[in-house]
C-alpha cells in the first residue's frame, strides 16, 4: 500500500459516504441480512483463516509474548460464528437511526425548520484482536449509513481479511468503498492526516494509545480507554447487598473496563463490612491491597499511590476507608476515569449527593458497575464505550454514529424582512411534523 | 502570568465546574439577572475602557493595520450596552438545559436507566474582537453550568477586562473560578496542553486558525470557521423569488459566514435569469466573476479556480452555470464548507435530491442562506456556528454546551444473574419518568 493508494481508498470512502447516506433503510437492512448469510455460508474459509491466526498466537504465547486470554478471545468456532451472524441480524432489527425528526419548529408562517438525524460520514475505527469486532463495527456503520475504515489487531489479520472479503462480496450493490480494510501501521498514520476526508476516528485501547491518536490527528477522536471504576459502600448500605455488588463488580468478568478496581468503604461500617467481604474475595482468588485504615481491620497488603489509578483488569482490588460520601466523591473525581461509579446505600439523599457530585458517564445506585454496557443498556450492539464527554458518552450505539442536519422549508423568505426597523417577528413555535419538501407548495 | 499561574487557574476552573454542575436553575438565573444589572450600573467604566480600545484601533486603522469594519464592531455605546444586558436576561429566560430526561428505560423490574443532560465541564473559548462576545459566551456557559475560560481578541482587551470584572463581581457567590479571563497568547498555548483539565475548546476564526488549534491540542475542538455558502437556481425555480433570495443572501450582510459566495444557475434558465440578476447585483455594488458559460450571457470578469472556495466576506460573488441539480450538488460537496446551502425550485423532488445529497449543517429550500443563525433558528443566543459534524453542528446554543450522564437505579442487581445458562432476560422497556434516587426503596 503506497501513500497514493491509501489516499485513493479514503477518497473513495468519502464519496461512498455521500451515496450511502441516501441508501434507504430497506436496502441497508437487506444488505445486513446478506452479510449474516454470507458469514454462515463462508464459515469454512473463515474458520481456516482463524486457525492460522490462532496457531501463530499460540506460538507467541509459548514465547511469552501473548497471554492465554488473548488467544482465547481470538479463537472462533461454529458457535461463535453463528452468534456473530445473529448479531448482524439483530443490528438490522434495530430502529432506523437515520431520518429521525429531532425537532420541528415554525420560524414564521411557511418557514419551517426540521432537525433530522443523518450519518456522520467517514468513520475510521481502530480496534483490538477479537475478530467479531470487525463484523460488529461494519454492521453498525452500515445500519447508520456511514462509510467505515477498519483497522484490526495484527493478531487477527487472517480472520479479519476473510471476514472483510465475505462482507464486501455480500454487499456488492452498495456504493463501492463503503467499507475499507487497512492493515499496516503506516496506513493508520496516513489516515490520521486526512482530516479533510475523515469525519471521526474511534480508537479502542489503552489511554496511551488513544492519547497517541489524539496527539497525531486533527480529526475528532471518540476514544475508548480503560475504566477505573469504584463501588462505594455507604454507612446506610444494606451490607449484604453491598457485599454481593462489590463481589459481582470485581469477579463476574475482571478483564473488562466496567469491573471495579477500588472499593471505598465508609469508616462507620468498615469494621462490620470488611472482614466478611475480604473473606469472600479471597474465596474467589482476588488479591487485595488496602490503605492504613483498611489494614487496621483486615490483613491485606499495603497500597501505593499508583493503585488508586490502576486498571488491574484482573482479580486484584484496592480498598480505601473514607470518612463520608463527600470524601468518596472527591476520591473518585480525583482518581477515577469518568467511566462507571456505584454507591450502595438505603439513603436517597446520600445517593443523590454521590450521583450528582461525580463526573462520570454512568453513576449507579445499588447495582453492579458491570451493567455499564450497550447491550444491557438496551442500545443494541455497541461500537465501544466512550470515555470522553463530547458527542457520545458511555456505551455508544447507533445514535453515537449519527449527527444531524437542519432542513429549512420556505416560500421565498428573505432575512431583510426580519431585520431593521419594520422587522417581522419570528413565531418560533415547536410542532409535530415530518420534513416534506413539497408540502408548502401544495397548500 | 507564569505557567504555574495558568495551571492553577485552570485547575480551579475544573473544581468550579464540579460545583457549578449542581448549582440549581434559580441560582443560575439570579446570577444572570445580577450580571445584566451590573453591566447597566457599570456602564460608565465599561464605555471608558471601550473608548481606550477604540482609540487604539483607530490609530491602527490610520496605519492601515485594521479595517473600518473591525473598528465598527469594536465600538460600544449606551444602546449596545443595554442590548447586551437584555441578551443576558434573555439567556436567563431560556429553558433549563440541565437535568432534562433524554431517555428513561426499564432494564428489568426495579432496574431503571435514566439519561440526563449535564454540563460538559470546563469549556475554553477563543473569540474575536466584538466585546459583546465575551458577555454572551459567559452567560451561555453559566446558564448551562459550565466553567468557562475566555480569551478575547487583543483589540478589545480593555473592554473585555472591565466586562469580565463586572461579571465576576456580580457572581461572587458562585463557585470561585467559574469564569476565567486569559489574555496572553502563551496562556492559550498552555491551556491547549491541559487536556486532563479542559473538556472542550471552542475557537472562532479562520480555518487556518482553527486548524492550528486542532493541531496543537488533544482537547476536543468545536470549531467555528468560514462559510462558503451557495444558492442554486434550479430550472424549475420561480425566477423572481430566486433573484430576491440570491440578492438577500449576498447583500443583506455580506461580512458574515452565512452569506452566499457562489451562485449556481441551471443552464436551461441561465439566459433568462442572469441578465436581470446581474443588473440588480450591480445596483448594490457587488463585484461579479463568472465561468465561461456565465460570461457567454453576461459581461463579468472570469473566475479562477480559487474563487470556488473563496469566502469573500464582502460584496463579491462568483457565478457558475451548471447542467442540473446533480452537477450543483457535486460542485457544492466538492467546494463548499458544509455550512449552509440553498436551492430555489418549485419542484419538490429536485429539492429533495439537493437537500439530501448535500453534506452541510443546513440545507434550505426557497429561503435565503442568511437564516442560518441561532437566534433565527429559535435557539436563543448562540456560542457560534459549528462547521464540524461531531457533537454539535450548525448554530450552537445551550444544548451544544451540554453532554449527558446515565443514572442507574437498582435494588441490588448483579450482572451474574443476567449471564450464563439461567440468565434473566432484560425487559428494555421505555417509559416516562424522572430520576428519583429514593423511589425504588419507597415502593
Amino acid at each position: 500500500m503506497t501513500e497514493t493508494d491509501t489516499h485513493d481508498q479514503v477518497t473513495q470512502a468519502n464519496r461512498a459516504a455521500l451515496r450511502l447516506a441516501n441508501v434507504d433503510e430497506a436496502r441497508r437492512n437487506a444488505a445486513l441480512a446478506d452479510i449474516a448469510d454470507a458469514i454462515r455460508e463462508n464459515s469454512e474459509a473463515i474458520l481456516a483463516a482463524n486457525e492460522t491466526d490462532v496457531e501463530e498466537a499460540e506460538r507467541m504465547l509459548a514465547e511469552g509474548e501473548y497471554t492465554q486470554a488473548l488467544v482465547d478471545r481470538l479463537k472462533l468456532d461454529e458457535g461463535k460464528l453463528e452468534s456473530i451472524a445473529g448479531m448482524v441480524e439483530s443490528v438490522a432489527e434495530q430502529a432506523d437511526p437515520l431520518g429521525e425528526t429531532l425537532a420541528a419548529r415554525e420560524l414564521d408562517e411557511d418557514l419551517e425548520l426540521y432537525k433530522l438525524s443523518v450519518p456522520i460520514g467517514v468513520v475510521g475505527t481502530i480496534f483490538e484482536s477479537r475478530p467479531d469486532a470487525l463484523v460488529q463495527i461494519a454492521a453498525l456503520a452500515l445500519k447508520s449509513g456511514n462509510a467505515v475504515i477498519l483497522k484490526g489487531g495484527s493478531e487477527a489479520s487472517e480472520s479479519n481479511r476473510v471476514l472483510y472479503e465475505t462482507i464486501l462480496e455480500a454487499t456488492a450493490d452498495l456504493p463501492e468503498g463503503w467499507a475499507t480494510l487497512i492493515e499496516a501501521h503506516e496506513e493508520v498514520d496516513r489516515l490520521l492526516s486526512m482530516d479533510d476526508l475523515v469525519d471521526l476516528v474511534m480508537p479502542r485501547g489503552s489511554s496511551e494509545f488513544v492519547s497517541y491518536i489524539e496527539a497525531n490527528t486533527q480529526i475528532p477522536v471518540l476514544g475508548h480507554t480503560e475504566g477505573v471504576c469504584h463501588v462505594y459502600v455507604d454507612e446506610a448500605a444494606d451490607l449484604e447487598m453491598a457485599e454481593d455488588i462489590a463481589l459481582d463488580a470485581k469477579v463476574q468478568y475482571p478483564a473488562v473496563c466496567n469491573a471495579v478496581e477500588t472499593l471505598l468503604v465508609n469508616e462507620s461500617v468498615a469494621e462490620e463490612f470488611l472482614p466478611d467481604a475480604v473473606s469472600r474475595y479471597r474465596e474467589e482468588g482476588v488479591t487485595l491491597r488496602g490503605d492504613a485504615a483498611t489494614r487496621d481491620i483486615v490483613d491485606v497488603d499495603p497500597v501505593t499511590d499508583d493503585d488508586w489509578r490502576a486498571e488491574y483488569g484482573d482479580l486484584e482490588l484496592a480498598i480505601k476507608v473514607v470518612e463520608d460520601v463527600y470524601d468518596a466523591v472527591s476520591h473518585i473525581n480525583e482518581n477515577g476515569s469518568k467511566h462507571t461509579e456505584s454507591i450502595v446505600t438505603e439513603d436517597a439523599d446520600t445517593a443523590e449527593t454521590f450521583m450528582t457530585g461525580i463526573d462520570a458517564a454512568s453513576v449507579f445506585h445499588n447495582a453492579s458497575t458491570r451493567f455499564a454496557d450497550g447491550y444491557r443498556y438496551g442500545l443494541g450492539a455497541e461500537v465501544g464505550i466512550s470515555t470522553g464527554k463530547i458527542h457520545a458518552r458511555g456505551p455508544v450505539g447507533l445514535e453515537g454514529l449519527t449527527t444531524y442536519k437542519y432542513y429549512l422549508e420556505g416560500d421565498g423568505q428573505l432575512v431583510a424582512s426580519y431585520a431593521g426597523e419594520d422587522a417581522l417577528p419570528f413565531t418560533h413555535r415547536e410542532f409535530d411534523g415530518e420534513w416534506n419538501p413539497g408540502h408548502l407548495a401544495d397548500e
